[in-house]
């Protein structure tokens, strides 16, 4: 029993890619069709055959399906609706997998009036972009997050959860605000530390890029990798989920003040106690199955 | 030909025990011994066969060494060297693996006055610790940083420079200062702010430590293995690279400061030119052969 027979996957980057040959792996007999804004997109999507249709425009995409997953940036799902407002049928269940939930479902409502819709964030991802770039394991073990509200009828809610569990990913349902304020903590801030973190060493006169790249395993290589995510849907996450960053940037920002300040007395005590309780955070991370176990994240040596 | 051929290792946690394995794979026929301040400790590495002997004095480790690494916490070095220093033999020559190389200098040449001395830092490490986690290849492809002074005899650095290059490192050298200013930059912020965000994600109380866990792969996760390092290593750390690092964090506190800002005007040119540029940092990274190539560290999936 699948919950869904006719897929559309609109944006076929990592994520929409993902959700594509996951689908063909395991809902084998649900069919996927996908449309990407860009046309080179979509020329790699037929070429690896990553889905059983693609069509050159939105609408096309959606004229029979029974579930629309919008995989686009935060800030171009409103555009992205509005180009399918006119062609989706009566009865599809439209969701996205935006990272900013709050003004993604506002965006959808006004584009779509009378439609049933069901935002989703599923909680995965790798700093690669474009269709070639998915495999259809990355939702496995991975949290997704549902955020319908009083109006989503609940069987569209549980068929979009089945549709996720098919996937292997453990479904969550919150509000869209508190998804927002979850993912500013677990997500959003600590890319925009990693961009930050990775400007700032290249600007230092003192110190060449060449000495950063070279001395990079200390520790710093590890802020590169999600500092090499896609800069358009990260601009877009940022835009969208402000208060929440902020909100979280505030607490940081007086945290790393009382840090700076026990470096400057020398107070050992006090670095000694934070860095001791965040290691129990780690060991949870890792029983829960949300990282690699391996040293090193399991980097080859 | 072997640089040494009697290395003794002080300090069996990761690193030490690393370079008693190196020694073993690569320098096939030099002797190590080693020891370390707990029993506990010297009773692990006697039961895993870490050494050609494991003695208990620190004295008793250096009779006949040639070579002696310190390999203990930056802050705990002095009191080390002092402990060696009654049964030191006049040739050998005395290195250490910290992090902080001006203030280490300093207290080495305090404890060992007449001794060659050449300071070390081998970039490299896990989130593990204890002479379990050690491994041979650590320091493979990785960079290692002598910093001797005028008074060094160069012959001592370049069999120091030998040493290393035996277990697969590359080698540079350069002043203990400016290895302060660069490791500032490429380490010790890096896991500053990493141990600063894993508490004030713990911290907030909108949002639970559950849900911190469960979302982590949306990029916290990265920062929690870096957080999991030792904390007494850490501590020494920062009180023993006060200046530099707080030079740093000014420059990254004002930094974040420009991004909060463009995120609070939503100026997303801004946000974009920032993300853009920091993926060629990545991309040198990886062409350099400092991480992995694969996508999410090559995480499994």
């Amino acid at each position: 029993m699948q919950p869904f027979s006719r897929v559309t996957v609109i944006g076929l980057g990592l994520i929409g890619s993902s959700i594509c040959r996951a689908v063909r792996a395991y809902m084998p007999t649900a069919r996927v069709t996908g449309h990407d804004a860009d046309a080179e997109v979509r020329a790699i999507a037929r070429r690896i055959d990553l889905c059983d249709d693609v069509t050159d425009t939105a609408g096309a995409s959606v004229i029979d399906a029974d579930l629309v997953i919008l995989c686009v940036p935060v800030g171009a799902m409103g555009k992205a609706a509005a180009a399918i407002a006119a062609d989706l049928p009566a009865d599809a269940i439209v969701s996205d997998v935006g990272g900013a939930k709050a003004s993604v479902f506002a965006a959808l409502r006004d584009a779509l009036p009378g439609v049933t819709i069901v935002p989703g964030h599923p909680v995965a991802g790798t700093e690669f972009c474009g269709p070639e770039s998915g495999f259809a394991s990355l939702f496995k073990g991975r949290w997704c997050i549902l955020t319908p509200d009083e109006a989503t009828p609940p069987l569209a809610t549980l068929r979009l959860r089945a549709f996720w569990e098919g996937f292997g990913a453990n479904v969550e349902e919150m509000t869209p605000e508190h998804h927002d304020l979850v993912l500013a903590v677990t997500s959003h801030v600590p890319h925009l530390i990693a961009y930050t973190i990775v400007g700032t060493a290249s600007d230092l006169e003192a110190v060449t890029r060449s000495e950063v790249i070279k001395y990079s395993a200390g520790g710093f290589r590890d802020f590169t990798r999600i500092a090499a995510s896609d800069p358009t849907m990260w601009r877009d996450v940022f835009l969208n989920n402000r208060e929440a960053v902020l909100e979280v940037m505030q607490r940081l920002t007086e945290d790393l003040g009382a840090m700076q300040k026990a470096i400057r007395n020398g107070d050992g005590d006090v670095l000694f106690d934070a860095f001791s309780r965040t290691r129990a955070i780690r060991r949870s991370i890792i029983e829960q199955g949300q990282d690699d176990a391996k040293p090193d994240f399991g980097r080859s040596h």
